[in-house]
């Protein structure tokens, strides 16, 4: 059969990409290919705002039928934290019917070379672009982001990351040569001489263990990174964000068969309810590669028990600000209070200790006492979220009911600086909606310590009082050194506690912010630019993306012979 | 204190070696900047033969006192397989003071950079090279390699690899740029401004945990990609093998401080007979690498618990060798004979299981049936070794007792088509030096599977008979994935048999060698151009050298600002 999309056209097509990402990630100034304006989209194929609703809308009470062997039965029951049944209905499979079936391509992806894989990946993720307001909704009601997030972070963000692991993963596996010549000088002898020919092969197939907050953006860097480096791809979705998952899927196959490869080198495993089926797929001897986001407590089971694996997690970690001082300080208190409220900060990255001197704080408006900055700060966040559209678009919905359980709860940890509102949503009157909570609590007090050392995932925040900025420092770097952060913010005009808080970040590796005031939050990320995570604290084992991130999904064998 | 060597005469002096490194390992050519002769050394501040000796001699019986803090005490001991004592003295730490003190120099370390770090790691390695004479006595006197392998795999040999994996780890940690601007437009409004700096963090103290057959051949990787990168690097050399990489701790220790670093960066932690520290230090939380060479079981001991860190691993394996047909049958003879015999045998490289149908094979010179292939390559093994002179320069000396009793043992497995000879040492009488064994075994036999499928570590070669090449490439297959092997090779003149055992190996991360009748051998890779292991099979979890031996031994810290 011949390919519909030869390595021709594909490579025409998208190798200005390839390269434009890989100068990128080279000098890491700002790029991307993917608009984030939804009115960008609607032209060259690609679906405006309406055709992407209404695709949307076509695949609720549906069966995403993907075609893959070993079909044994259809599940689904996705609610959207906006309050309505997705009611798709996904396939089930028997794993020892699709995980055979899922390596029998391999061997043809794998001969494709690394350039061929690379633009077979950007046609996936060009098709995916096509549909970014179809996955917005998607995104939208399995993570509960309000439709603007889901749009930019689900759809061009989530792509940018896709196709810089895609870079990464070609250029690591382009360092050596195809062919060598080598020749060996043997004084009056004749040389030695061998011809040397290397290939980039799999590990294996690949697992991906979705999330439920950024299914897409969490999970391309893996899928990409694995399926670039010539493995195969299995996709297991969080319970209650298939959808996402399943529609890149479904392109990947696409995809995938048009170029003239084996669909089932990506497919999907979607689970009945309470299945709980990664750890049987994470310890199958298929199974060489696992991405994984969420819990500490099952990533740790991951990397102790997955051992026929090369295992990349993101687990839970502690974010910290430390707040000394600022020349402007409204600045900062409107640059926090966007932090704590974007999308409810159900985010890994959102700030949860606020670490501030009890004695005060040093501003361009005069000192302001530790009361003061957590009032201020709270008057901040109402002030953003006073009007209740605005409101809806920046909190979304909360994701489950742990979340809002973890949000009620924290009420009672200390005293109430801000407290949670509920706000109504006209459009989804079933969505719950809650404005973030801040509490007070003594850095000094044991008792305070239980809560603002462990994670508590969603709209709480912690302003904790410290004796001094050193004593900041200290706190900031017992907290990354024992539970992990995947950012950590500060404000000072103070060189010598610029340099104390940096110096805390490289010993424990940790991501920094300084003196955020203006449009870019800690808790974003830009991809070709800026690491997400350092793989060196507690919180993840791997950053997205370097080239730690895609160096082990393949080997690389020699096959040497006399020249 | 200004440093001796400053970072202005490393650069000059080292940058253009670490550039045709950088070269080197891009196109996998041939290159080395270490001679392999041993005339081309005494001059330019080298050691001569007679000087190196003479060096060597100096340190025997004596007290190789590093200036190392915490030391509680002197241990000792090795004895060399030519059967002198070198009777030298090390320091014993006290790890609960060695290590804090091996942290104090890390930040300035940290803060030199990915260039000055490498061209100081050029500089050790120069300083060996000048040395070589004088370390390839002690390789020869704790491995019981041969003066010459001594001298060229201790020396020259390891010293590339030691390079190579400097180039490997700077290419790794500038392919982040140190700053960048990051410049997002807004539309209309001004653009999103960051300035963002990025630093490569050390994971903290690294601890290789050397072997007795290749102290430095398989020290240096783990030794200097470690450095290179920032950590901290305690060495722990096997007991009968630590005088080769106590020389390299002290030479590593005079240059870090000549060059302003703390010389605590790089520590030797010998031990006391039976004190099995290894266990110890892997678990210490202070140590975030492991480099490791050894058998199986420490080495998967390691992996499954040294949970704090990076563990880099070369194990045992099973290497095979498929005979199927040659044009070249005395090339073919003489190429294996040199193979089984070189260091007794005793390389993790050397081919354990010949496959050979037991119908025969095809040559030039006509077919040849099983016993007459196994005949012909016992003579030609007796007729490489026929000579003792010539037999004491290729075999060396038995490393240790096992070898020699395993060597015993395996004349009891089958029948026997090349018994083991004792060959005498004039030099060193009480040396232990055994030509190689080779029995005849039949793969389809149960009970000879139990021997072929271990590694019979030594100068064992099992010729073992095969129903056809299609069963040879079957079991090759199975031996790979569930032994791992480092080395596989093949003889063939049919391109279908060809593209089989190719496809063999790629599909289980092999080495293959094809056909080698002339003077490269399977069990020898050089750096800069072939991979040692592939790291995709049981035999190792990494390869010698490659991005992925480096990318996480570093992490990347990223400060951003609003620009």
């Amino acid at each position: 059969m011949a390919a519909e999309l030869t390595a021709h056209e594909l490579i025409a097509k998208h190798r200005p990409t390839l390269d434009q990402a890989l100068e990128a990630i080279r000098t890491r100034a700002y790029w991307s290919p993917h608009p984030e304006h939804p009115k960008a989209y609607g032209e060259n194929g690609s679906l405006d705002a309406a055709a992407g609703k209404a695709a949307f809308d076509a695949l609720l009470g549906g069966r995403l039928d993907l075609g893959q062997p070993g079909t044994d039965d259809w599940v689904g029951g996705e609610a959207s934290p906006y309050g309505i049944e997705l009611g798709v209905e996904y396939p089930h499979a028997d794993i020892d019917v699709l995980l055979p079936a899922m390596k029998a391509g391999q061997r043809a992806w794998r001969d494709a070379g690394a350039e061929m894989r690379a633009v077979v990946c950007l046609e996936i993720l060009k098709r995916i672009s096509d549909r970014t307001h179809e996955f917005a909704h998607a995104v939208m009601h399995t993570s509960g982001q309000a439709f603007m997030m889901a749009f930019q972070a689900g759809g061009p963000h989530a792509q940018d990351r896709g196709l810089e692991a895609v870079a990464y993963a070609y250029v690591e596996q382009v360092r050596t040569p195809d062919t060598a010549e080598w020749t060996k000088p043997q004084g009056k002898r004749d040389p030695l001489a061998l011809t040397k020919q290397f290939t980039p092969v799999p590990r294996g197939i690949a697992l991906l263990i979705g999330c439920n907050t950024f299914p897409t953006w969490n999970g391309y860097p893996g899928l990409f990174a694995s399926l670039a480096t010539g493995n195969a791809v299995l996709v297991k979705p969080h319970p209650r964000a298939v959808l996402p998952l399943a529609l890149t899927v479904q392109v990947a196959r696409q995809v995938l068969a048009e170029a003239g490869f084996d669909p089932n080198l990506v497919a999907l495993a979607a689970e009945r309810p309470g299945e709980g089926i990664a750890k049987t797929l994470a310890t199958r001897p298929e199974i060489r590669i696992i991405d994984y986001t969420g819990s500490t407590v099952f990533g740790d089971w991951l990397e102790a028990n997955a051992r026929q694996a090369q295992v990349y997690t993101e687990k839970a970690g502690v974010n910290t600000v430390i707040v000394d001082s600022t020349d402007d300080y409204k600045g900062m208190l409107s640059n926090l209070a966007f932090s704590l409220s974007l999308y409810s900060g159900q985010m890994c990255t959102t700030p949860q200790n606020l670490l501030i001197p009890r004695d005060g704080i040093r501003t361009e408006e005069g000192p302001r006492t530790f009361d003061e900055v957590a009032g201020d700060l709270a008057r901040a966040v109402d002030g953003l979220l006073g009007d209740d559209a605005r409101a809806n678009a920046l909190l979304g919905a909360i994701v489950n009911p742990d979340v809002k359980a973890r949000l009620e709860a924290a009420a009672g940890l200390g005293e109430v600086a801000l407290a949670s509102r509920e706000i109504s949503n006209p459009e989804f009157p079933d969505a719950v909606v809650r404005t973030p909570v801040i509490v007070k609590l003594d850095g000094a007090k044991p008792d305070d310590e239980a809560a603002y050392m462990s994670e508590c995932f969603g709209p709480v925040s912690f302003a904790v009082a410290v004796d001094s900025a050193a004593d900041a420092v200290e706190l900031l770097r017992r907290t990354v050194r024992e539970k992990g952060a995947m950012t950590v913010g500060a404000y000072t005009t103070d060189s010598e506690v610029e340099q104390a808080i940096q110096e805390a970040c490289l010993e424990e590796a940790a991501q920094l912010s300084l003196n955020l005031t203006g449009g870019v939050y800690v808790n974003q990320t830009a991809a070709f630019s800026d690491f997400h995570g350092s793989g060196g604290n507690p919180a993840a084992n791997s950053a997205l993306c370097d080239g730690a991130f895609v160096a082990n999904r393949f080997r690389v064998v020699e096959v040497r012979r006399e020249a």
